[in-house]
C-alpha cells in the first residue's frame, strides 16, 4: 500500500461546510475518528437531497456497502470543516464517492475517505439500476485524475478532469460492481 | 478488489458485546453506517484498558491513521452486537486490528472492518516505539490465516493460527509502516 | 427548587443494561452529558418494543415533548450503566417516564432524568388517545411514591407503590397534559 | 407546570449557527431528541472558548449538573439551526444558561432548554468560585425579562434587559446554588 498524501482543495468539485460540536472531541481533545464518517455521510446525502434525486420517504434508497478513511492531521472543536466531494466511479447501481476533509482554511486535507453507495429497492433492499436523474447529478461530481503528460497531449480543458500528478494521489481502487453483485445473495435483509 | 465474504466467529480470538441504542437507527430504521466505527473504537480501546496497557491520563496515546468497513447485512436497534477482534499486523509502533461485527447469535459477520493505531507521544504526537507490555497484549490477539493445505503439512495446532480458506477471506492488506513513517513530517499537530 | 438526592435502585421496577462506548467520553474523560439522554431514549423505546406496543414501521408514533436530567456523579467508559425505568404519570395521550442511571454495581443513582412522550398519529403528528395495549404496558411500570406514614395507615402491599421518604426524592412535577394540549396548535409539523 | 410558549429570537443576546448531520435524523426522519443537547453543549462551550475563559487543557473545568429541554416542533437534516444563548442566573460558582433552538429562518423557537454549569477544580472536581474573567464574559449574556408595564415606568434601555411579556415566557426556575452546595458531598468523583 502506498501511503497517500494529503490532497489540495482543487481536487474536489463540490464542498459542504460542517460545524464541529463539543462532544465530537474525545479524551485526547481531538475530534474522534468516528465522527469523520458522519461528515462523509452528511456531504453525500446533502448533495443528493439538494439535487432532488433522493427522498427520505419514497423511491429507491442508497445503502452503504463500504467506507474508509485515512487520517493525516487532527481537527478539534470548535474548528469548522469543509468537505470536498467527488465521484470516482459510477456503475450500473453503485457509486464511489471520495471525500476530502479540510480544516478551517488549511489548503491540504486533514483526512481523506471513500464511501460506496448502492441504489436499492426501498422494500426488498435488492440492488436496482440507478435512476437517470441520480446518475446525471452524480456525473456532475465525476472526476478523472490525469497525469501532467496527458495535459500536454490533450490541452482541451474538459469538465470533470483534474490535471495533476495522478501517480501521487490516492487512486480510486475502483469498487468492482460486477464481482460484488455476484455475492449479493449472501446479503440478507435482517428485518 | 475481491469482494470479501462474511467471516465466521472462529476467525476472532476475542469478543466484546455492545448494546445498540435507539438513536443508532437512522431514517431507514437500520443502524447508521457511522455507528459501526464507534464499535470498532470501543472494542479496541476496551481491550487495551482491560489489559492495562493504555491509560487515559498518562503515557503514550494511540492515534488512528486509517480505518475501513465493509457492510454485508443490516443491524437494527434493539439488536445486540458481538465484536470480534484480532491483530493482523504488528509493526514497530503500529498495529492493524481487524474487527468482525456479529448480530445477535448469527454465525456470519454483518460487517468487517480494520483499524490502524500508531503509538505516539502524548505531547508531541510523534510516533514512538510500542512499549513491550502493549506489544505482549496485542500478540495475544495476533492471528495468521493459513490455507487448508498448510493444515495437512503442519498439523500442530499453534496459538494464533486459524486454519481456513485464507484465499477467500479478507486479506490483511498490511499497513506499510516503513513507507508511512517517511511521510510523517506532513502530519501536523493542529493544536 | 429542592435539589433531589440520588435514589436507590429499588425505586425502579424495570432495568435495562447499556454498555458505554469509547467516544462517549469527552475531553474530561467522562461520559458527556448529552449521552445520558441517549440512554433514556433507549430504555424507554426498548421497553415499548419488548412489550410489542410500538412499531418502527406502522401505527402511532411517540414524540418527545420534554426531557431533563440531573447529574450527581461521573460515569466513564468502560463503565456499564443500568437504567432504571418507571412511569410517574399516565395521561390520555402522554406518559412521563423517570429514569435512574446506575453505574456498574453502585447502589445510588449517578443521574436521574425524565422523558415525556406523547402518542401521535404517524402522518399528521397530532396527539391521539393512547392505545389500550400501550397503556397496559406502561401501567406495569407505574410507581406512586408514598410517605412512610402512609405505610402505617395502609399496610397492604400494592403493586406499583414504593414506600419511601417521598418528601426527599425527586417529585414528579406532573406534566400537565390538559394545559399542554390547548397549546398544541402552536406545534407545527415541519416537514 | 405552565407549558411555555416558543420564544422569539430577540430574547437571546448571542447566537451560534450549527449544521445538522444525516445521522441526526432518527427513524421518524426528524432530528432525534438527544441531539438537541449536543447543540446546547456546543453553544455554551463555544462561547466560553471564544471569550478565552475556558481552556481544554488547564484551569478550572465546568461540570454539568442539570439540563432540560422542551420540544415544540420538529427539525430535520439538512436544516440549519441557530442557537440563541442567554444567562438567566449567575451564582458564586454556577451559571444557568438558557438556549433557544431556531430552525432555518423561522422566528419562533423549535425547542428551548437550560444548562447548568458549575466551575470545578480540574483535579478534585470540587466546586470553586468562578474566576472574574469568566464571570465578566457571562455577564454579557445575562438577561432579565421584564413585564411590559415595567417598560413604561422605566423607559431607559438597559443592557441585558429584554422587554416582553415575562409572564408568558419560560421563567428561569433559578438553580438554587446554596441548597445544592450543601449536597455536594454526595457527589463523588468516580475515577
Amino acid at each position: 500500500m502506498t501511503r497517500p498524501v494529503p490532497e489540495a482543495r482543487d481536487r474536489y468539485p463540490h464542498f459542504l461546510t460542517i460545524t464541529t460540536r463539543w462532544m465530537d472531541n474525545d479524551v485526547y481533545s481531538h475530534v474522534n475518528n468516528v465522527v469523520y464518517y458522519s461528515w462523509f455521510d452528511t456531504a453525500v446525502n446533502e448533495y443528493m437531497l439538494r439535487e432532488g434525486v433522493l427522498s427520505m420517504d419514497q423511491g429507491p434508497i442508497c445503502l452503504v456497502v463500504e467506507t474508509g478513511c485515512q487520517y493525516f492531521s487532527a481537527i478539534s472543536f470548535p474548528d469548522t470543516v469543509h468537505c470536498g466531494l467527488r465521484v470516482a466511479h459510477l456503475g450500473a447501481s453503485s457509486v464511489r464517492f471520495e471525500i476530502g476533509i479540510f480544516r478551517n482554511d488549511e489548503p491540504a486535507a486533514a483526512a481523506q475517505g471513500h464511501f460506496v453507495h448502492v441504489c436499492c429497492d426501498r422494500v426488498t433492499h435488492r440492488p436496482i439500476a440507478m435512476r437517470e436523474d441520480m446518475r446525471a447529478a452524480l456525473e456532475k461530481l465525476r472526476v478523472m485524475l490525469v497525469k501532467p503528460r496527458d495535459k500536454l497531449a490533450n490541452p482541451v480543458k474538459r469538465p470533470g478532469v483534474i490535471v495533476g500528478d495522478a501517480g501521487r494521489v490516492a487512486q480510486a481502487k475502483t469498487f468492482d460492481e460486477a464481482k460484488w453483485r455476484k455475492k449479493w445473495p449472501t446479503r440478507r435483509k435482517s428485518r
